[in-house]
């Protein structure tokens, strides 16, 4: 068994992300795994600005959260994105939030993804960029 | 097989809800989730206002959206509100987002709640909010 | 000294829309003077997705917003919104919002617009969407 | 004329940020002022979230802010933030938003704040804070 290699990024809670219940909002979640994904292309050498320039799209056709504990304002959080599941046409991403100091699991869940054009038809994820999502992905084991 | 009634909420996408691939954002489906749950309450003739001001919350503990077909601003859209497996101590709720004119279906999903006090302790949703909840809800066949 | 007439809009505070001060965040009142805008456009029996479906946006050049007191989840707000200098290539837009059962003002602003195209150019505003503009805009003194 | 000192934090635009104007929404800048505030009073060493768990707030009693050119998904943004007009009750803070990698100006605006209690009476901002808040403007001058 390997483990997946993650990519990790870390900020700060921001303010407008708590609700009345004094914690962090479950939809921000949401657009936190959307920035792990984004600083996972960047970190890969590329960018998902670069994906859209060629008129792609790796639109989401679902999301699942599990929500363990809460984030807080104040503390630094960090995302664990991990690629997985990555096809032709579609792609299944990882997630786990941790409190970054702390180390203890705050979210986990995961997106799934297919490659759309700008007519919203489906195609094939660029070899390019498949291998680029694939390569952060552990390799299959060969033994 | 009893088909569960629901509740219906109705409104306009808002600009803000839009990203750059011209479509609202999946983030924004997990507030009108909420919202739907919100309005549902109200329905009920209660407000979930209420039941924090009891010193509860409905803490969302999972959440899963499917993204069937884009949302578009300029539209309406309503949110199908539907209580499911309403427990002691949890709830489901699912949801069905369409486009208001056509019928079309959007989104599907669900969320899981456990009702936790002020210090974040699991205990019990009270009678009366249980049978609030669980009375949208078609009865168990009873045969 | 002539009003000028008002479109209102109501809605519900949404649960997102609060923060851990326990009331609505001050930038959800941007979001809702735009709603105000979008609904104001509906009224005059167009819409804003048409007017961008001509390859035309009121990009905002200036927001702001004085804060008074603050709007409450649980509670309906009502925006009013009313057209203000509409001239060539630009508008002003002014918003208050509303508690609309007590009709109390939570927060008063602006918003300041131009009229750019596809390519970010600025240009004039189409005569009948500047009529219907400044048709929602009390007549000039004409004495 | 002394120029005051600026605190400044960068990061890149989150995608959930555009709108379908293929730019960052305007509304998203207040929040990222909010994020400088933020990011400004931890380098003084300390943390908007102890100052509210003293049970005070610096409420938000007004927003400005004027659009220059429009931030972009994939590119990172720094937020400089100064204190000015820091009072016995309230305080005045300015921002301008730069694109990172160019230095182009984007946004301008400044908030203002009045400290209250829980109770949300207006009160004094303890002597500790005002301090920090003034020490990271430039001295007024003595002549």
């Amino acid at each position: 068994m390997t483990q997946s290699p993650t990519f990790e990024t870390t900020f700060y809670v921001r303010y407008a992300e708590t609700d009345q219940m004094g914690v962090v909002h479950h939809a921000a979640y949401v657009v936190w795994f959307e920035e792990g994904r984004s600083a996972w292309m960047r970190s890969l050498g590329s960018n998902y600005a670069d994906f859209e320039a060629e008129g792609l799209n790796l639109a989401v056709s679902e999301v699942h959260a599990r929500y363990v504990a809460p984030a807080l304002y104040g503390r630094q959080v960090t995302v664990r994105t991990r690629g997985d599941e990555i096809r032709s046409r579609s792609a299944k991403i990882c997630y786990e939030v941790v409190d970054t100091e702390s180390g203890r699991t705050l979210v986990t869940g995961y997106t799934r993804h297919i490659c759309v054009d700008r007519e919203g038809q489906v195609v094939r994820i660029p070899d390019r960029w498949r291998k680029l999502l694939a390569a952060s992905k552990a390799p299959e084991a060969d033994s």
